[in-house]
């Protein structure tokens, strides 16, 4: 068999505040030969996600820094080519924490397999996927939303947030998104059932509170941190609950900045209940998850958007474009077709 | 019978920033008539609290403000000297919340009555009541202590903080306690048993919290917030806990101080969480927990320390005392021998 080419985005320098280009860099290596035991996947989708930037500084954070001089790693859509592995074999669909680039060598372990008729294959990197499961878990674990009750999410039209906010409709409670353009605003109203959506970049965002939320906030699902959070957090109810899923407004700072230490006078003046988690938390429950999120994928009740750059060579642009707030919806790199 | 005389303390007006005399009136009045069902109780001794201070303002809060023109309220020791209502008699000794003044009429819902026999009478505004119940929910409910685990507590010579601490001792584990002078700190390691105790003002708190926690906090019970809460929540572990009991360095400022955006990312970097919690969230279980403190320190597992004040007059003093950090251990008035 003649020798694959394989291009990689590697993981150079560290950035300090926002990435840029010069951190990254694209080679062409060889896709080596696969040893008993493990598989060749080759790369259709990449998923680039806001979690990606804390990897690739070196400080201490719930995951492993990225390595330098290594290949970057994201969740993958991707096909088996080869398998020296008796629990795959070449054509099955795959999902995965995969490399950057065309192929990747994997030993089988945390790879699932993707039924391509029940959903399209690239919602298993979103909606019945890892963002999915993130604000299933959140949500619903320590958000514990009730019917009837306000539930406020930032960061609303992303991935996470889309589905964080039509998971507490599903639950009856009057859910208000938080996202930086008219565009992103009209989508979570107009087409998933927010009942309300702010602008925080034109709207006087604690007046907006204000109307939106008449009767408190009880769960506020934080994707953002700074002053977003600020704001929501003045107006939490009694034994409100917040789950802390993101501060991207703090990824690409120096240092943090500074703002009124307020979060945790707050907590207390409220008996409220702020927790931070990541998905893997829930890694044993992920399967139960899967299966609800895909239901009402299929049933209508949870409705998603995607935002597909092509060519491998464009992922680091995508992933900054995230810091930008270029997306709705999930924003993948696709890389190869099925 | 002659009608009493009862001095009493007013808020006259609200403060801003640190309380003053200014705001308080001490002002005579006659001892009302009890009518059917009240009881009239001597006050032995009150108990000053720094969470007053929120009452003081009217912001919403976990807690009604205090009215102006109207007698403060806080916990009383007092003797019942009348009484109109068939569950008491002259002569108990009752605890419950009564006003800054000589005599208050109560309708005896709240009152607990004291068995003298069992511990010293101002125990029950302490170590077996408000503050004792305060640490012991706290700390167990919401900081889940495990054995060999790290327990930092800040505020740490008050009322609360020495309870917090004995009781992580009686969990087996590492107990760090932050206090704001040598003595408080000699007190605490010295006679309390806890394993560390830090100056914060004489200390480089971020290398003193290295060093005396080596292996991470896993319990932070936070009575302070600001710059001590910050330098804390950069050292805490995965899924660590944090029982947010006060933020008395906030307390008197007229708008929040700035600091560093670090709080709701070191719970999202950690998996942890947070909870504010005030000793009413576990009225139902008030019972159980002065049952096990009572035990505890008639086993001397838990002991304790009083500052004593002379005089009802001396109530705002000793009040503006606890944000100088003037008392270790309890701070309490004595207004009349039993």
């Amino acid at each position: 068999m003649t020798q694959r080419k394989n291009r990689q985005f590697l993981l150079v320098s560290r950035p300090v505040g926002m990435p840029a280009d010069e951190n990254f860099e694209l080679r062409e290596a060889a896709v080596p030969e696969l040893e008993d035991g493990q598989v060749l996947v080759r790369t259709l989708y990449l998923s680039v996600d806001p979690y990606m930037r804390g990897r690739m500084s070196d400080a201490k954070s719930y995951v492993e820094p990225f390595a330098l001089g290594e290949v970057l790693q994201g969740g993958v859509v991707g096909e088996i080519v080869e398998s020296k592995n008796e629990r795959w074999k070449a054509g099955d669909v795959v999902v995965g924490l995969l490399g950057w680039q065309e192929y990747s060598v994997s030993n089988g372990r945390g790879l699932l397999k993707i039924d391509p008729s029940v959903a399209p294959i690239t919602t298993a990197l979103h909606v019945v996927g890892m963002t999915g499961l993130t604000a299933y878990f959140g949500l619903l674990d320590i958000g514990k939303p009730q019917e009837g009750e306000t539930v406020v999410v930032s960061g609303a039209a992303g991935a996470v947030g889309t589905v964080v906010g039509q998971i507490a409709k599903i639950k009856g409670c009057r859910v208000v998104g938080i996202a930086g353009d008219d565009e992103k605003c009209a989508y979570l109203t107009e087409e998933l059932g927010f009942d309300a959506a702010i602008n925080y970049k034109t709207a006087d965002l604690n007046a907006a509170l204000k109307e939106s939320c008449p009767n408190g906030v009880d769960v506020y699902f934080d994707n953002v941190g700074g002053d977003i959070t600020e704001a929501v957090m003045r107006r939490i109810n009694f034994q409100a609950r917040i789950p802390i899923c993101g501060q991207i407004s703090q990824y690409n700072l120096e240092k943090p900045d500074l703002g009124p230490r307020i979060v945790f006078t707050q907590l207390l003046k409220s008996s409220a209940l702020a927790k931070g988690f990541i998905v893997n938390d829930y890694a044993k429950q992920h399967k139960e998850g899967m299966q609800q999120l895909a239901q009402w994928v299929m049933e209508g009740k949870i409705k998603y958007r995607e935002n597909i750059v092509d060519g491998l060579e464009n992922v680091v642009e995508a992933f900054l474009g995230l810091f930008r707030g270029d997306n709705i919806g999930k924003q993948l790199v696709k890389v190869a077709d099925l």
